[in-house]
């Protein structure tokens, strides 16, 4: 379509980009760059880096332009390097700037359906097919792509974009500089019920989702709507594909999720932490700052102190695997066999050697 | 869009509260309210419930317009009460009469594309941007919001509402007063593969899906289309988000289930279960009415009794779980263990008391 | 909508399909079947097939047209058969032929939004309210659905169907004869996050992602784009529903997948591999080929050997399993009980055979 701004800046010489994002050049200032390469794939014109220890052997073989690279590998590298004390945030920096998103002029597309008393910021883009009801606000150089349906009263902050096939369903608010990928729902109803000689009556959902800044949503990720309050996401949160946000749940600032977790309703998870895949956490618990859950694990029960918690066991071969869990199935009974011979144990040492 | 029936009551005497909802009112009958609120926040215009006895200590603060309460806890109650024997449900009904659903008056969006052989009621509505291939029909009173597709053959019953961005795949049938929200596919194919010579030979999967009247399917749950019978979702099923059921399951009435849940494929599920999130229950397998099933358990054979059943370990710390799951690897051979040092110890007893 | 090719053969000879699939036919050569059908539901117009000797009794009672058979069980079918080595492979292909997938004609439905410069086969349909942006390519006879949305410079090859609401992100490309059911996903950035001081830096995701030929992907299924080079999908690869791949993941040809499985980033799946459904597989490990891992198993190291692996423990009454879930916390205490009742005890037992 019409895109135009953000093009990407061509060839760059390792000098200005050592100044743009303070390294330190180990090499030739003039040589110059255009994107980025893996370590093993890349080529002259583009720029690697190092972070995980376990590819350092590559430094020696690397035929990459630049690798940006910890000052204390610096002698290993036998191409230029870009020494900074974070390779891996310096090196999203360098990729960012080389590789920048294409950026939409404002506008409307003609096959938008935008109500007339949406405000639209002339500067913002609304896609082919998006629908936009009445009452939303989108601000400036927001980008509604094509397929987005953004229900009545939605708003939407600056410089936020849902790519594609988004659902914001009424009254969602998100903030700025947000990323929110295909299939996301934004606002369903929370899963209220209340039994009632034997059937199931639906709870109103009468809450909202609150949506914070530089927040970033993962492909089919659901956030449902609060039943009476807000539904609360912080910002700086990264949520990966697919996960399942319950109502009235509220995730701290700088909080990361990984794809396939599930948070059932009202809990509250504290900022900074990290949260593996698979995941599922009951509801009405409280998770304070600086937790890790690895994965696929569940947490049944509230997290007082920092520190990583863990829920599951790892393959083993399947008929390794089945006799160890139809044991699992006799714990209780075992843990009760072994309580009864130690103690027998101890009665009969301490008999033989006179104790009382 | 235009939204215009189903506009709130406005204020309403708790009186007439009382009377509309079959509960003994204790204060003041000319007292008006117009919303909910939460027990917390509500202030006096505002109704609020307590059904959790873990918060009845907020009867002697709470600054409600009043609280749908059990009898027993009356006295508690510094503001006006509605008393009734199921306070939660009592309160949903309250809850759905402050705050109803904005209806659409019937009629089809300009921007929606709607096939000449479609019969849709007058009375029900097509948003934008929606698509009724051939051959549909749309019951009264029903919406088919923005985005959805409807694909040929699809029947909808009336007061049925499709959200937005559902889509219903050929010849799906959807009951009466049924709500589907956004990201929602029924009637894909079910997974059928049939293993021949080092590849997998595709299954047609000729069947198709009913749901039944008052179910609730939460934002992008995915149902299956059976293999040549249909998969079948019983009357007053709830089902959360993101929840995957397989071709030919059968949903038994009142079952709800959490979000995140997989169900394989011919697997039969009674009336009146409960299912909590991330559960998985294998395919072929049949569960009578009245189970109950505990987060992230997986189902692996049929249950004939009613009851509830576990298989999931919650977490601990790392450091420790890790511990006790390298030994959960060598169970087999410590129970052996157990039981050769019970044996001798039996043996041992034996021989010192005489016995043969 | 303007379905016209591909129509069902009609009644068909039992002598004709016995030809056409390579079977022996065990009655009468002119006998018509129209349709497929259970082998309890069948009627004389249908073909029936029999592959899980677990059925075998209805053989006797069975009022199919006739049944798709193993022939050593010909004896026992008391209607006709059609005998084959692969019963349930060769049931498909019949079926397939019976009931066809409707074909569009080719075209461009006047309600979609094409960019000038996408290249259409005249052989392709695009169906209503589907979005082609700029420099895509679709190949011949394939079919994008109502609602799809191909973003700019994705290529689809040939005879695939994007059955509605899929959603492919910028430069995907596809090959052919693929079947991507409603909701898919496919494209959206990898969950690529480098912390820096208190916030997470994202990192671009430059990659792509290469689907194969033959290749079925399930409803609202995701598979994400690569960080640097390509997440790939090998050719005749299955995936069933609501599946989530994370970005540089590559899965090795004939590979089937079940539903609600996650496999993080940069993992290697080999061929022919089994993976059942609600499996988690952890980031940068290799599973070799031929590799089975049954239902809601975590693999969190690689797999370097052919052969089947579990992980996940069956339910129990929840009474009985929280009282061997308690134990599990202190199986490492338990064991090291154990081993010192095991080690007095032979040091008794060799005390008393006078052994030093």
């Amino acid at each position: 379509m019409n895109a135009a701004a953000n093009q990407s800046p061509g060839p760059i010489t390792l000098g200005e980009l050592a100044v743009r994002f303070g390294c330190t050049l180990q090499g030739d200032p003039s040589q110059r760059v255009s994107q980025v390469g893996t370590i093993e794939g890349a080529d002259s014109t583009a720029v690697t880096f190092l972070a995980n220890p376990r590819y350092r052997r590559h430094l020696a073989t690397t035929r990459a332009g630049a690798v940006v690279l910890d000052p204390s590998l610096a002698a290993e590298c036998t191409v230029p390097a870009l020494l900074t004390r974070n390779p891996y945030a310096t090196y999203a920096r360098i990729a960012a700037y080389l590789h920048p998103q294409p950026l939409h002029e404002g506008g409307i597309h003609a096959a938008a359906v935008v109500d007339v008393s949406a405000v639209i910021d002339p500067q913002a883009w609304v896609g082919p097919l998006a629908v936009i009801e009445a009452g939303v606000r989108i601000g400036a150089r927001t980008t509604i792509g094509p397929g987005c349906v953004v229900m009545r009263d939605v708003q939407v902050g600056a410089d936020t974009r849902l790519v594609a096939s988004v659902t914001l369903c009424h009254g969602v608010r998100v903030g700025e500089r947000t990323l929110i990928h295909p299939g996301v729902v934004i606002g369903a109803d929370g899963f209220g019920l209340a039994p009632d000689r034997g059937i199931w009556v639906k709870v109103p959902q009468i809450g909202s989702v609150e949506i914070g800044s530089d927040v970033e949503i993962g492909a089919n990720t659901t956030i449902d709507r609060g039943a009476i309050e807000n539904t609360v996401i912080g910002d700086g949160v990264k949520l990966d594909n697919q996960i399942q946000i319950g109502h009235n749940v509220r995730i701290g600032a700088h909080t990361v999720i990984a794809g396939c977790t599930g948070i059932s309703g009202s809990t509250t998870i504290g900022q900074r932490c990290i949260i593996a895949g698979q995941v599922g956490i009951a509801g009405h618990l409280t998770l304070c700052d600086d937790v890790i859950i690895t994965g696929k694990s569940l947490v049944s029960a509230s997290i007082h102190r920092p520190g990583s918690y863990s829920g599951a066991v790892s393959i083993d071969e399947t008929i390794k695997f089945r006799k160890n869990a139809a044991r699992f199935n006799q714990l209780d009974s075992l843990a009760r066999t072994v309580r009864k011979l130690s103690n027998a144990a101890e009665k009969s040492a301490s008999d033989e050697s006179g104790e009382v």
